[in-house]
């Protein structure tokens, strides 16, 4: 086993991996850009380096300097988090090359899957449903059309390299396929300098099921049950569940069969998430795998009791699964939100800002991961997420009672949060239903993702 | 369903009672003495009524007070937590006079549980094992050492009525015994206003184990396995786990089928604990039954999956349990270290104070049970233990990993606690091994609990 690992993250992911290296008896080192001088992953870790000034650029996506920070503490292995590196090929084969191991799958297959094109590509090689679509990634406007016109309309348009919902534009008809895709393109290249695009038919009215996957380097491979991350904002995930009260016991065995054969089929090493569509008929269809541990992993740790971070390490290590398929009882139902530091009466933009009060909830089947603590100053440069509530009960309507609960709980001052806007959604009768597709928050809440009526 | 809840308590526990409540969509009425003005479970509540002054007598103890704020605001019910009232079978008659619903057992089992002597003879009817003791109250220090002889040295001495370590004296032989005998008395009387004392044989080295039990006013009677208390120091105890490393499958049966038979035995309604010794050999005996909900439950709650306090109010409102004995699942190992507000350096003095700074981890399989905050002053008034640290693995191993890892994360700064004395508890080799005992704190630290070897 690892000696020491460096993370090459910030927040509340970092102080997570952390915890979990700490209960193994692994040293770890954290990074942190200046504007993280005072962030709680750098004073939980045994070691703390600064990489540089706050710009991502400079510091959590700057690769020599990461790779410095664990030659010179004698890291033996980076876990990169979520988001930054941590679905960069280059980053993963740079890693291989310093003699450091990436806990993650290889630079190969995180490259093969993070080109939407290639992975879709791959996955009907595997026999695994997708949405038809283009066939390699396109870059010209009027090319684009015609592959549209052959596909069908609606029409999505996607970053073929990204995520996160960046780059992505839906097209309904010839007439406002060009101008849609121009803009996506634009975004795209903003985002990630590139400006390769992706189409696909675009499934109307979808549930959103994904799901986990480990993988072992002595070729075991096993799935976690699924989550149902329907309700989104602008294509970012706000809530997500496991298991989806959508899928019936037969698309349940399905879906986790089918993910554990791409999984096989792209010879994964690691944790991994294949994400699909479900359409109302209970038909799913690949939409991309994810190379690296989730946002919403822990509602898939609260259901199965395994600790997704701890395999990651062991499996990157070269040890075997420490479960095994049959072993693994799916129990009870999580459910997770994420709370943003933004503003809902002003689109939702995020608000930096200083935590002047905190009161994080406890109490049995109550998980909340985040990195601020009281008198924290959040900066500006980072994603918005500050908390994960996880809530864990026996079923659906208990955990949304919990959540309720927990969510009324947390007193979070200094910053606007989404608290009352996630309030807000479990007590609309829909979500209680069970009555989510990923159009939920436009439908419930309008296009910007506001109330639209005061209850 | 009771539509509102008075909670006759403080702390962390009215704290974990106001949760459940708040899921099962229970108003809550909190009761708080003047020296609580700023607590936790006063602002958690949806109403808050001062009830008088810091001295328990006053405030927690004063039954006519607790009533008033009952009846006053319209509450249903009275949970009554631990300690305090919660097994003062008079306070229970008077909300039932009230019309109030007490929850927790009758006040009839209330009081017959309550003296020792009377516990032990029912229990002796119902077929459970005891030890070898007293058949009736005894006042007399000669009439105990006549007593003491017949049943055979070394003898425990205890208040009949009262728990919590206090009255309790060993005496090995029969010239200490009139001696440990009048100071055991004397102690009695002060803290329970009685001077009723019991006697029975001195096991050695015995573990402490107790069975969680639940039942209904359905007849229903489940057990939710045993918890390993062994870890005391001066009878508080410190530790708690579940399962126990000492407890054999067939034991596990015996200890559970026992538990059930003495809850029936007694009309038991409500959740309670049959606490045995458990001896070298395997052989276990009653010790008492506590009616109420105990400090370590939640060690239970993690292994069972059920909520006791929810489960509490359910049979209070004359609701059938919501899980059968065959649907109990186990799963896993839990611990849980209290942390007391005291110097481990000075005698484990209780050590008021103001919190100026604090962390609580958090992350998979941690709970933490507290109703402390930045900036909170704990008045001097009531119990030192401030924070339940309870963890949740797959195994003993593992468990003791984690709580090494979550109580290195805690910070609690302003007052002085016993953290690093649970830490190097931890770090004990024997406790590692689950060689414990009733001894082991006097053994590892000498007869005051204190650190006897820097280690």
């Amino acid at each position: 086993m690892f000696q020491k690992i460096l993370i090459a993250n910030r927040g509340e992911i970092a102080v997570r991996i952390i915890r979990t290296c700490r209960e193994m008896g692994i040293c770890t080192v954290a990074v942190y850009s200046e504007a993280d001088r005072d962030a709680l992953h750098a004073q939980l870790a045994d070691e703390a380096v600064c990489i540089g000034p706050a710009s991502p650029m400079e510091s959590y996506l700057n690769m020599g300097r990461i790779l410095s920070a664990a030659i010179a503490t004698k890291a033996e292995a980076i876990h990169p988090g979520f988001g930054f590196l941590s679905e960069n090929s280059r980053f993963a084969a740079m890693c291989e090359e310093c003699h450091l191991a990436f806990i993650g799958p290889s630079a190969q297959v995180i490259e093969k899957m993070g080109n939407k094109a290639e992975a879709r590509k791959t996955m009907v090689q595997a026999g695994v449903p997708v949405v038809p679509g283009s066939k390699e990634p396109v870059y010209e406007a009027e090319e684009a059309l015609l592959q549209a016109e052959k596909i069908g309309f609606p029409i999505m348009i996607k970053a073929a390299l990204g995520g996160g919902g960046k780059g992505m534009r839906v097209s309904v008809c010839r007439e406002d396929f060009l101008e849609n895709f121009r803009m996506a393109q634009t975004e795209t290249l903003h985002a990630f300098a590139d400006n390769a695009m992706y189409l696909e038919r675009y499934i109307e009215k979808p549930r959103h099921i994904e799901v986990q996957i480990l993988a072992d380097k002595q070729g075991q491979v096993i799935q976690l049950g699924e989550r149902d991350c329907s309700i989104q904002r602008r294509h970012q995930k706000l809530i997500e569940e496991s298991p989806s009260c959508a899928v019936s016991p037969k698309v349940r065995e399905q879906l986790g069969e089918t993910a554990c054969r791409a999984a096989l089929a792209v010879g994964y090493e690691s944790a991994g998430t294949i994400e699909f569509l479900l359409d109302k008929s209970g038909e799913f269809f690949f939409m991309e795998m994810n190379t690296r541990i989730q946002v919403e992993h822990p509602v898939t740790e609260f259901v199965s009791g395994v600790d997704l971070i701890k395999e990651q390490i062991r499996i990157a290590a070269g040890l075997p699964l420490s479960v095994k398929q049959e072993e693994v009882l799916l129990q009870g139902h999580a459910i997770e939100c994420r709370i943003n530091a933004e503003n809902p009466e002003n689109n939702f933009l995020p608000c930096p800002g200083t935590i002047q009060n905190l009161h994080i909830p406890g109490g049995k089947g109550v998980r909340v991961d985040t990195a601020v603590y009281y008198g924290y100053r959040i900066p500006p440069n980072y994603d918005s997420m500050i908390m994960k509530v996880i809530v864990h009960d026996k079923d659906r309507a208990s955990a949304i009672a919990k959540m309720r609960s927990v969510l009324g709980e947390v007193i979070i001052e200094g910053v606007e949060t989404n608290l009352d806007f996630q309030y807000d959604i479990l007590n609309q009768r829909d979500f209680e239903e069970g009555n989510v597709t990923t159009h939920f928050i436009e439908e419930h809440y309008g296009e910007r993702g506001e109330r639209t009526c005061p209850d």
